[in-house]
């Protein structure tokens, strides 16, 4: 398969670049018979949609999605679900620079260099734009998850910069613009990200990502183990350069005596494995932890080289966000209800009959 | 597809538990033309062997590798190159306690629970055991990556437990038992890993990963990205719980003028990339850091429960690896060549014609 | 993967219900660099789409395609192509009677059963409406099989009903309403047809499909065969029951001495075989033949049982085709076509270096 | 994926060439929990088996298939399940004129062409010795659709060369070498047999495959219809060349009145679909020809040319079949055994949870 197709049993396959007319996809494989319209779908796309702070990008879209196929009545038929949403924001400018120069951190070079052709508008196919289209794609994974296991996923930042973001509660996360379970620390954060753009530069960003009421039994060990498939999806995100399953590189020092969960009766005495072992869910949370670069396209000068091989120097201007990161948390809950979904349906399919006595467990 | 296949292009479907009559797999999709025999295999499944010293598993397997098809007068035909290793030494022991029990940070538990059974003789499927089959088909993909490009791959430990490695050069990696590039620390470490061992407890591991000599354009955004995919095969080998790319999750505290890595004319000034950019090589270094947890089987005595859900406590003697971790870096070579391969050729298929002429690099 | 994605590299994932709001599919895996528009695809649509004739069916639909992504500066990008055509002529109608109740011959049986729901707005996802999709995609790989191959892909019909149809020449496929190379008897063709349509009933057609100037080794043995693929991408056409390739089941009746294609220096002196052998394609012309039943919806009345399992007779108004093979042949190609690019980018990806000197064979 | 692996939830991957080691396959994603042993398997390849008629190749194999993973204590375990026939009747010979020559109507020619280097062996991955992998799966696919639907699958010759034969009951297909199901012909094939093979020549074969007690939903439209599954997995056999469901290219003269199935409360009153509408199964019987075309390796001589294009006489001595499609019919029932599981599970994915309640349909 080419690359734009994500999951096995529940499919989705994105189009799209960041100018063009409209990006989206197409759901494949989604179970019939669930409600679903737009307004499913729309809040989790409003969430990641850019221009909502001074912090993030100020291009406008609507982001509006538009279901085409696949529901009728107000249920989904099993069928193909096509997901649009149009461009509206491609703001007309010069790309006469960018066109034909490499942006150093960027995926300019990259796409240069394999496909000899590259829509350098805004980006194009690598712009993080596209992940609209995922996260469209997740809300139906999403409303899936919570109606047969009550599933609820819930991401946030806990590091932007050198600035750690202590964990006060999720009610916090949706009431400032960081995406961050906190409330006492968001004035610093403000300050921090004012100082970062004034600066004309970007910063990284860690985030944690914890999905509850997981049924034990998900991963198709020994390579589509459930974790191998998250690290695949979360690396997958645009600027994602590191992920983690539950203690992650913390392991490293850890002693087995102390790292192997102990199981009593009633369940596990602690999560150091995060919720996956061997490559399968044990039932209890999910959590997993990324980390995203800082954005490539800043307005510092910069030594690079032309598609001629020139050297030149480089500025981005522009509408850019000056930490990517903030706006992942709804892209990487997507990911993850997609990866979750498509395992649900793959354990069904080989193991529907399947019966184990142990009363503590959910099972499929 | 179920769980056991690897690649799309160039695959490979691994079968059989630790104790079973055999482990191996099927390695399609190779191209033709290519001399092997076993003995282009067998070195990389002896650096990965049990046995070969104090520090890691006293089972003894000879690990010898049969092909049994697919080679033709010592050439690669094209077809599917089945690779058979005979498991010698099942030693006969009495598995009534782990039969029905469930270790403390193993695979037990979740094996059981998804499949409703399980081949409890040495951890079955869940051994690592299985990882010798990826072995082989590796060296398969190193010989035919090291013919096209002259790629070489090389893994070693840069820390076990809270031992630091200091790097002092590759050529000591062979020369050690802990496949650590370095040759000052070695007596330290041996009397670490005495001390581990006799506290009948086991340690974690952290590794390195290096491919040089990479074509730039191997990567399939925006799913099959080349960083999502040595994600998932990095995560999907036993025990990993953290992936790095590059320089990995120390970009959340960087900035972007400083992570950006410049272009001049002969090639980018600093790596921070690890040699991927928007999922797509650019042709320098690839670098991967990875985590590898403490053996959840140890001889200290654990809180557990047993199948039928009553607590018990329980400890695991026999030959197991203190720090399974000492072993991973074939493994961890072989599925990084595994990704690479089958990413030159799907680059291949669709860009045969692609043609840039940057001239500071190579293509495919 | 679900069922609505086509092919391996180049990939075809349709989407969209007869009376939905549009049709339409992402094509991925497309090389890029290759000069595309609109232009380029609405020819094939043109010659599939509804109201040409008075023997097809006179729902009116402009089937116009737009080009959603993947295409920028008139060139293909390597990114996903999205193709959209919006569904115009959904007349409202009442629905009540075909709702509830399953026409002979028709799909409606089995998407109740599979799904527990479906579109019964003129046929949902089970209309032949769907295939324009195809025969959108199958003109991108048409194009790109020209330029590399110089491929051309004819189909055309060769019975409709009893009625066998003399080859008079290709050249005549595109004068008459019925896809027939022939020009002597389409008069007699039409007064057949305008008989069928006035018995309220409907006939079955038989095509041929060939593809000339193709490249030798195409096919994937031992179950992607080049002829396999052709067999399931055929009988996945709406109405097909049966295929053949080259003399197919006269083939049941022939010797070896006959059957098996001599060989000269300068190639093949017959091709019984049809352009495939041992499941590769031998660089001769690809021949297929199908069969495509009669229209299941039809005014005849017919005994049938409705959703609650009650006995009930049928008769089916409205706009159909009263043969639905007489707009299959730019379905069918199309279909071949997208079977050959899939294989000729597979081919390329295990087999780039492959160098064989027989100088009378076309090689990728 | 590379050719060697059919299915998509239940796969089977096989390996091995007619004078190799071995050939086998691993088996993915069966259920786990299911009684296995060698003694499931081995009736069926020994119904394939060469050397037990003169009618057949007079090549001895046992074909004795052994176990080597994925079954525990007499279970599936729903881990890859080896499987691994060794050759022992590799007769040595002069290979030296088959090496550098193409036989007429052979592989030989597209294998060399397509990857540049054959195994000339007995025709090596080629060959139809590779099927008995397929039937070795197909038999673990059999034994599992009879447990949870009561499905049974039966193939046999309708057709031999010239000779129909009638059909006169199921119980005679084992009594006589030719799977027919029919004993007052037998002599007569006999005869006929004796004198095709005297005469140096060969020649086809047609069969029908019936599969009784399906459950209603299988198919996964528009692509992966279990037509054009079945279409693919039957042209997917070695010397098939033609494929029809149910009335096949009898449809053409067909009026839509007669063709489409009436339904009563209590069933379908025909079965002119051959259990399948718009690609899904409708639970009646499926019925399946196929078209087998005669042995290409015949004692007659013929014209060909050899691997530098030089023009020569050819004819092919040793043990061939003089009619392939006599052992074809435990072969198709083997590949319409895989489509069926695979679709089983590959429905049970998306539809676990469908209800409908028309009592008449056995369901998933």
């Amino acid at each position: 398969m080419p690359g734009n197709t994500f999951g096995q049993i529940f499919t989705v396959t994105t189009f799209g670049e960041s100018h063009g007319k409209a990006i989206g996809c197409i759901v494949d494989g989604c179970p019939p018979n669930i409600a679903l319209s737009e307004a499913d779908i729309q809040p989790d796309l409003d969430r990641r949609k850019p221009g909502t702070s001074r912090h993030v990008t100020q291009r406008r879209e609507a982001d509006e999605v538009e279901i085409l196929s696949g529901v009728f009545e107000g249920k989904t038929t099993g069928t193909p679900i096509a997901l649009v949403i149009r461009n509206t924001d491609q703001r007309s400018k010069d790309y006469g620079n960018i066109a034909e120069s490499f942006r150093p951190g960027h995926a300019d070079y990259t796409y240069w260099h394999k496909y000899g052709i590259r829509d350098y508008r805004g980006g194009g196919r690598s712009s993080a734009r596209e992940t609209a289209a995922r996260v469209a794609a997740g809300a139906i994974a999403k409303k899936w998850l919570r109606a047969q296991f009550g599933t609820e996923i819930v991401g946030y930042v806990t590091q932007v910069g050198e600035k750690h973001i202590a964990f006060e509660g999720e009610q916090y996360i949706a009431e400032n613009p960081f995406f961050a379970a906190n409330q006492s620390q968001i004035g610093d954060l403000e300050a921090y990200m004012d100082s970062i753009r004034k600066s004309l530069d970007s910063v990284g960003a860690k985030l944690t990502i914890v999905a509850r009421n997981i049924p034990v039994g998900l991963g198709e060990p020994v390579f589509d183990r459930l974790d191998a498939d998250i690290a695949h999806a979360m690396m997958g995100i645009n600027a994602v350069k590191g992920v983690e399953i539950g203690d992650g590189f913390d392991v490293v020092a850890q002693r087995g005596s102390y790292h192997g969960d102990e199981l009593t009766p009633t369940g596990f005495k602690t999560n150091h494995a995060g919720g996956i072992l061997g490559g399968i869910s044990t039932g209890q949370d999910i959590s997993v932890n990324i980390a995203i670069k800082p954005t490539s396209s800043i307005a510092t000068e910069r030594e690079s080289i032309n598609i001629h091989g020139e050297t030149m120097t480089l500025a981005t201007h522009g509408r850019h966000d000056p930490c990517v990161g903030l706006r992942a948390a709804p892209i990487a809950e997507a990911m993850l209800a997609l990866v979750l979904i498509d395992h649900a349906l793959r354990h069904r399919a080989q193991n529907a009959d399947v019966k184990v006595s142990t009363p503590d467990i959910e099972h499929l």
